[in-house]
């Protein structure tokens, strides 16, 4: 049974006001919450270890998979395995947010590691939300592992967002693009207090007119630390793009790594990093139409993290 | 004695067409060919290790100081320690080049290891040009390590170029700026046949208001490898900014890792890289003038390369 709070949770991380249309299989405290297969999406009980198949037929257009996982205990330590089969030429939404309400004084943290394969010419757009709360000490950690294969023509798209209230992550996230394939990453990451956040993006262009383009967005408060690894690595004529901007205030720490490699003659590669305060000039603006410093602030930073 | 090929590495490597006016040290195949000190600009010999002393007197304006090393024999392994105290107030240029003539199958190497201690509001200029040629097999090989303590209000300004004919290089630059302190760093790097260089410059912006610019470029040809490594790590309010490029040719490889580091909430650091080839429309440009593809390449990696 889903409490008021679990609703809230599921709301946050996976945009779900009612139970999803579609598939969706959903995960609480480390159990099957419920779960419902559609005649095209079929999602199976893995046998060797803890965790999901997601199997999309072939051809499968304008469906979603809604995945959450919920936590509200404290102490819990929650390991999943996903697997996800996004047949060729579908055209599919994945939604896989994660919400740890802490109540207590113990670690709640929650792994998950997710691996798709999108085969010849389907295009996947895949959400990942992480979310944390609680009224103890408790630490709420995720460390969300992506693995993703793309097959000639294939497409995905990823948004993975930090929201609020994950105390300690690594993040790790690995793509291999093969001949036209295409990704687009948008991560976007809110820190504060004493709050760490690692993230890692790996992506290879291994085939011919392979592209990808990654936009990181993170914000780092009070004592926080952010450390970003990207690399970019061209094995073929290949186009790819890496942009991250960190706002950095009080004593918050970044650590931004971008790596481009270029393997090949026709590879194309481009990083542009900046880490800097709010903008001043933007400051002053909001606060002459009547905002408070504080206000003008928050508003900056939610526009900068949309 | 200086023969007509010595004359040719001095000039290669410190636009020297005869011996240089103001302060000079010429090192040949390990040892002392000539020196010249001036009432402003001392050089010493080291006592502990194999190297000399540079003091410049508070106050000395628009003198230079010219130490370049040539060598002329096969199977020789220099290594040699230089310091420079940049007295105050100062504004000098510096120029440091290392060209290396193999006749023979043995490597050639030479390590030099440069301190400079910029004191406070002394502008400096530093100039280092590394070339090598040779009829054998014997390889050239240069491994400069350059370490800059720019005291308060201090300004250098670094050109580094490896012209050609360096066949390994690990070159290392690390440069401490304190208040207001400033640093312009220009790299140029060519690389061919199966030559490596590896440079890393790391600069610590300790000092309030302290600002640093670099800007590195590079061509990889044939089976020839680079890396890159750039940490700017802003410790205080101030301006950081790394402008890395490459253009990448036949099998080269070349691997660009800009890292930015942010300590302080006032730290503005900005980073771009990119890597890829010769603009298709510049070299059509070129060809449609009459010049051959290779004579259009060759203008346009000078160009890129000036």
């Amino acid at each position: 049974m889903l409490s008021s709070l679990d609703r809230e949770l599921l709301e946050t991380v996976a945009d779900l006001h009612e139970i999803p249309m579609g598939a969706y299989n959903i995960r609480k405290n480390g159990e099957k919450e419920g779960r419902n297969t559609t005649g095209n999406i079929d999602i199976v009980t893995k046998t060797d270890k803890d965790g999901i198949d997601i199997i999309i037929k072939p051809g499968t257009v304008g469906e979603s998979v809604h995945i959450p996982v919920i936590m509200s205990s404290s102490g819990l330590k929650d390991t999943v395995y996903n697997t996800f089969e996004v047949g060729a030429g579908s055209d599919v939404l994945i939604v896989a947010g994660c919400g740890i309400h802490n109540p207590g004084e113990e670690s709640s943290e929650h792994n998950g590691v997710h691996e798709f394969f999108v085969r010849k010419g389907a295009k996947m757009k895949y959400v990942e939300k992480h979310y944390g709360e609680g009224e103890g000490q408790g630490k709420k950690v995720m460390n969300p592992k992506t693995i993703i294969e793309v097959e000639e023509d294939g497409v995905v798209e990823l948004e993975m967002i930090q929201i609020k209230g994950v105390d300690d992550t690594l993040r790790e996230t690995e793509v291999r693009l093969h001949k036209n394939a295409k990704a687009i990453i948008v991560e976007r990451l809110l820190t504060y207090k004493d709050q760490f956040a690692d993230s890692r993006i790996v992506i290879e262009l291994e085939g011919e007119g392979s592209s990808a383009q990654v936009i990181s967005r993170s914000v780092a408060q009070d004592d926080s630390v952010q450390k970003f690894y990207f690399n970019l690595v061209g094995k073929n004529q290949c186009m790819g793009h890496v942009e991250c901007d960190s706002i950095i205030m009080h004593h918050a720490k970044v650590y931004s790594t971008p790596e481009i490699s270029a393997l090949h003659q026709d590879a194309n590669l481009i990083h542009e990093a900046a880490i800097g305060k709010i903008a001043s000039d933007q400051l002053i603006k909001l606060m002459s139409l009547g905002m408070t410093e504080r206000e003008a602030e928050d508003r900056i930073l939610a526009g900068f993290l949309h």
